[in-house]
């Protein structure tokens, strides 16, 4: 048998030790896959005194200098968040290591960066597991789908958002609700906000559009809105329209220009990633060869995530670590021309509290109008008869969001509308079964 | 820029026509990303007097060897059949040439020995086209998924039955009226024998295997049945019971032993691949550490297999054809122990007409329990009063197909029952909606 291949670890938490545990457990199938034994040789830990389920403790070590001494090819990033991670991966890279990591915040911050130190130095960085869990997408990305020219790329990326709107669309219940539901599972977090806020599917977004399109987005261009906002009613009247509401991240070219997004967004039931329930997560992409393709599967945990990093850790044992494979230097990624949420043009959702008198809906229909956007379906809903209000719910046809967005801060303005409730987008193809036209 | 890759393509149909188009049309791109041009040096066809769009008619030819001695490195056969591609793609590799397909019937019949052939070489055979059109499902299970054990596969793999199939469950219509349609539409052939028969959905399963189980499978140990015995009477059956009617392919480990199996299925409306309709195709792997994985998209036509083959061609000229990489030699495949259908275990759904008097059932039940297969749930239907029969159709528990075969033998031989309709497997997690237990 060949020499093995070294590897260190840097973080023993919850996937940390699905890695080890894996490692050991299939150890012969790896070494048979690989040609050679796979050796975990350090784990960086932050208290070595604390002893890990399957992990030998003379191997920790709190010390990540030290740990780059050790005889290791590979170094297997599972730490999490941006510091000191980024700084520890991109030492391992100039230090001649190969690097395998499931971190998203900080392949969507310094992806482009890290790609380069590693191209310098002749080394490999992997991210397979940053991006949904245990799906394969970055592979596909980079290999499967290359002869296409990507056209969009529409994802559910956040199990827990996804739970949380799965529940409220077949539950009924409301959002703070659901979001205490999903701490008690263990889905959500106690502080929430990454998720709930759309940050965490904004930071996957990038790394997806970077691959996808060549081009590198910051967070700061991606029209972001998280989930917060919405209410049980929301879900109703979008059933009634014939659509479900999804947390959609989505990036899109339009005339060589990226439009790149994370909202709350309706998708009729016929759509294939309005049927993606719970925590799992799908990422849809089009080509201009292939048309539509659709990966769905567990988008966190402990084993899916150790399956993507072990993928990773196979490929570079099997065919880098001890061959002179030339190397395919990545084309630096392009700044993205990323359209301001102004421009963006889509259909859109739009629920409103109005005063229960004659005359109010002309008046929403003419401020509308005048800035182009048309009115494709209405519901009009009992009134609050003790509060003399109403909600009235309209979809509109493809327009401009700085028009809407004019068109109802007028009409607020003008006291028509006493308070403008949730504008989301719709995506997919137009639904014939809305009332179209009405109201135009 | 440095030398281009030479490019032989066997077949210039449908296919053939998309790769060169595609080559020729986003040529500069490709030439970027495989760090050198790609070009087409000789095209093999059946007549090179007829014209082709977008081939230059001085790269046809009729003589395989003469292309052989051409300055090509990589030849994709796309002329579909046994022979004489089997043939053809063991001298291209025999002299050294790497070689791409998108031939299922090729890689089922002769895949282990082809390989075999590649590894002795030096040379690459890839074939990420022969399952699936565009999707990507060869290299997820080669590369991205290598780090599972992985226990099963369940696909939809023929576009043309599954069109027929959902026309079936959404309309009512009948087996001969929907074939007609589909041979009207251009998806089923004038001769449908081996998309209805399950004989196209067996070569793909057997290729799957092979890559999931590391087993080589016959097609006579695959137990196939096609979709023409299904009648409108079974999708409305199916449907009050919780179910659609798919044509699964499935290859699941049992005790180490391989079940592998074509046949039209019950899926519950709530699996996600009872959700994939019409000429789409989609592939579902159960891993031990990923859990299940889904991949969705487009199963055939011109551009979406272009896309998997020039994936292949990309990675080629990318990463081998002018590097000296080591070649990780695949471990040769094991002759699986493959169970025979009578000991496949599965809950059944079973459509039988019965005389209609009293005691039948009680008869029938007795003959399952006899043989330890329980009764799930039963439907009695509607009497024909002037035949004297009744359809009745009934689910079981889960029990060996040799038993349930065996009670249904002797009831139809004691005159118990007059007919016995289809006999179809259920997969997928108990149906909780089911009148568990009745008749046991």
């Amino acid at each position: 048998m060949p020499e093995a291949v070294g590897i260190a670890i840097l973080g023993a938490g919850n996937v940390g030790g699905g890695v080890v545990t894996a490692l050991r457990d299939a150890s012969k199938r790896y070494a048979r896959l690989a040609g050679r034994d796979l050796e975990i040789r350090s784990v960086l830990v932050r208290d070595a005194s604390r002893e890990r389920v399957g992990v030998d403790s003379s191997l920790l070590t709190t010390d990540f200098d030290r740990l780059l001494n050790v005889d290791v090819q590979i170094v297997v990033e599972l730490m999490g968040g941006e510091d000191p991670a980024h700084e520890y991966m991109r030492h391992a890279l100039e230090a001649g290591k190969h690097v395998v990591t499931a971190n998203k915040e900080v392949m969507a911050k310094h992806g482009s960066e890290l790609l380069g130190v590693a191209a310098a130095h002749g080394v490999r960085l992997f991210y397979e597991a940053s991006v949904g869990g245990g799906i394969p997408i970055i592979s596909p990305l980079s290999r499967d789908l290359l002869a296409n020219e990507i056209t969009a790329v529409t994802a559910i990326i956040n199990g827990t958002t996804n739970f949380m709107l799965t529940a409220m669309a077949n539950d009924g219940v409301d959002y703070d609700e659901v979001l205490a539901e999903a701490q008690r599972l263990g889905y959500a977090e106690p502080d929430p906000t990454a998720d709930v806020e759309g940050i965490d599917a904004a930071y996957k977004l990038a790394i997806l559009c970077g691959l996808a399109f060549g081009l590198e987005v910051s967070l700061e261009a991606i029209d972001r809105e998280g989930i917060s906002g919405l209410t049980a009613n929301d879900f109703t009247y979008a059933d009634e329209l014939g659509y479900t509401i999804k947390l959609l991240a989505t990036g899109r070219l339009e005339n060589g220009n990226l439009v790149a997004s994370v909202r709350p967004t309706l998708l009729a039931h016929s759509e294939p990633l309005a049927k993606v329930d719970g925590v799992l997560n799908a990422v849809q992409i089009e080509g201009d060869l292939v048309g539509r393709v659709l990966f769905e599967g567990p988008g966190a945990g402990a084993a899916p995530t150790a399956s993507a990093v072990l993928a990773d850790v196979l490929e570079l044992a099997r065919d880098y670590v001890f061959t002179d494979r030339a190397l395919t230097v990545p084309a630096a990624l392009s700044v993205a021309s990323v359209l301001p949420a102004e421009v963006h043009r889509s259909r859109s959702y739009i629920r409103l509290t109005v005063p229960d008198r004659p005359g109010v809906l002309a008046q929403i229909a003419g401020a509308l109008g005048e800035r182009d956007v048309s009115i494709a379906s209405m519901i009009q809903l009992e009134a609050d008869e003790s509060a003399g209000t109403a909600d009235l719910v309209l979809t509109t046809h493809e327009a401009e969001g700085g028009a809407l967005r004019a068109a109802l801060d007028h009409v607020e303005r003008a006291g028509v509308v006493q308070r403008v409730g949730n504008v989301l987008p719709i995506a997919g193809a137009a639904n014939s079964g809305s009332m179209s036209g009405a109201g135009r």
